[in-house]
């Protein structure tokens, strides 16, 4: 297979670059044209993961130091990759940027509920994860704890926005998401599918994690988080089979939303078959 | 008791407001005067638990709202409450807060390895966490899942810096923690007092971590957790009796580290006595 096109480019103006300009403006105005929908990978890491993605790369500006180590991973690449110093990628996207490489993709087509239960044994559930930084921990946690796909719910951020994918290493790109279309009327799809369904919850009611998970180790599960704060809607709890609680010290208030999806997916992991 | 001494605040020059000024300035540079020692607490909530803490407020600046939201916490209080409007606030902090209410405290005295063991049955010890908000993360996990004190041995961030004060939800000011004074020497001291030590690792030859806390059940434990990438010196795992490993997802990296550390509190919590 041909390596990858390496263009070398001096000049920060260069329109080519475009994908890549001023990024923190294009973070605050997504609304505006050039900000509409691309997907930006950050570091070596991430762009490797964002290669082995369904998100297929438009563009790479990189220096040429990141070039030699994404080496083969390049082959075969369709997208161009602009070489350019340190200096001018710092010019192009509007700071410093010490991960030295960056990648552009368009967004995929969004995936159904249906698509991405496939093969899964836990999926995570999500109902107001606004924070982006929240949702790129959640993605790496699921991860690396076994979930294999991300279901969000009313009110939920956008886990492509680059912050999370930056948070998430790259696994935002990697894990499966899909978007409800109806909230909760979609947990009716999980449930046809052979889901169980565990609501996380400090309340008082619900079950200790390990007893809450002991009884569905031959099941299916969706983890159902909600933001901090607030937590699960109460209609969204009603909809679902049990209730799990983090037993937490007297005096604390609740754990960090991905910090307690971290303990659900690993308690529900460790107690796999 | 008598209630706090409220003293109304226009003018955003007035030194008494000195504490608060230029908050992020100050935090580039806590070698300045002006940065040298102070712990500030931001919120309603942090505030109260540093008022709870051994830390002694010099002073507290907030809005009228915030006055009364913390209400009775404040009676008896000997520091001033200097009550003044978002806009003068802003003024002088430098940027807009939205949480309304800040105190600022002198340090107290720094505790020792030994101090901070009494009555503990389980001791965070931390190597090269330099990250302030993973600290702050962590002391906040620390608090939730039944770790009884912090320690810290080389190359670890500022717990009383703003920002880890302020993810830690001020937990940083109510778990107590103490620097090594020799490292990794002073883990003879855990031993001493009859700690046993698990080493956090991703290494192959580690027990999962479930299997490692599982014979420890009866014992003291301090559970020692590395900087994300480079992890735990291999001196300092040589120290320990115990290596344990998170079990993970093939294909993926390591979890941030104060998610890893919930992990391993959590697990020594659930299998206590």
């Amino acid at each position: 297979m041909p390596a990858a096109l390496v263009v070398d480019v001096d000049d920060p103006a260069d329109p080519r670059l475009d994908d890549f300009r001023d990024l923190n403006s294009v973070d605050r105005r997504p609304d505006l044209p050039s900000g509409k929908g691309l997907v930006i990978a950050e570091g070596v890491l991430v762009v490797q993961r964002m290669l082995a993605s369904r998100f297929r790369p438009r563009a790479l500006l990189g220096t040429d130091r990141r070039l030699t180590e994404l080496g083969a991973d390049l082959d075969g690449l369709a997208a161009p990759y602009y070489r350019a110093s340190a200096e001018v990628m710092a010019e192009v996207v509007g700071f410093h940027l010490n991960r030295g490489v960056l990648a552009s993709a368009s967004r995929a087509p969004e995936l159904t509920v249906s698509d991405v239960l496939d093969g899964v044994r836990t999926v995570a559930v999500l109902e107001g994860v606004n924070d982006h930084e929240n949702l790129g921990s959640i993605f790496r946690n699921a991860a690396g704890l076994g979930v294999g796909a991300v279901i969000f719910g009313a009110g939920c951020a956008d886990p492509l926005y680059r912050r999370a994918v930056r948070v998430s290493m790259g696994h935002a790109l990697l894990v499966p998401f899909a978007r409800a279309q109806s909230w909760p009327g979609d947990l009716n799809t999980l449930r046809d599918r052979g889901f169980r369904l565990v609501a996380m919850t400090p309340g008082a009611g619900a079950q200790r994690l390990a007893d809450a998970f002991a009884g569905l180790a031959g099941d299916k599960v969706g983890i159902l988080v909600g933001a901090e704060g607030p937590g699960l809607a109460e209609h969204t709890m009603r909809a679902c089979d049990v209730r799990a609680r983090i037993p937490m010290s007297r005096g604390t208030d609740s754990l960090n939303v991905a910090t307690a999806a971290a303990l659900a997916f690993y308690e529900r992991d460790r107690l796999a078959p």
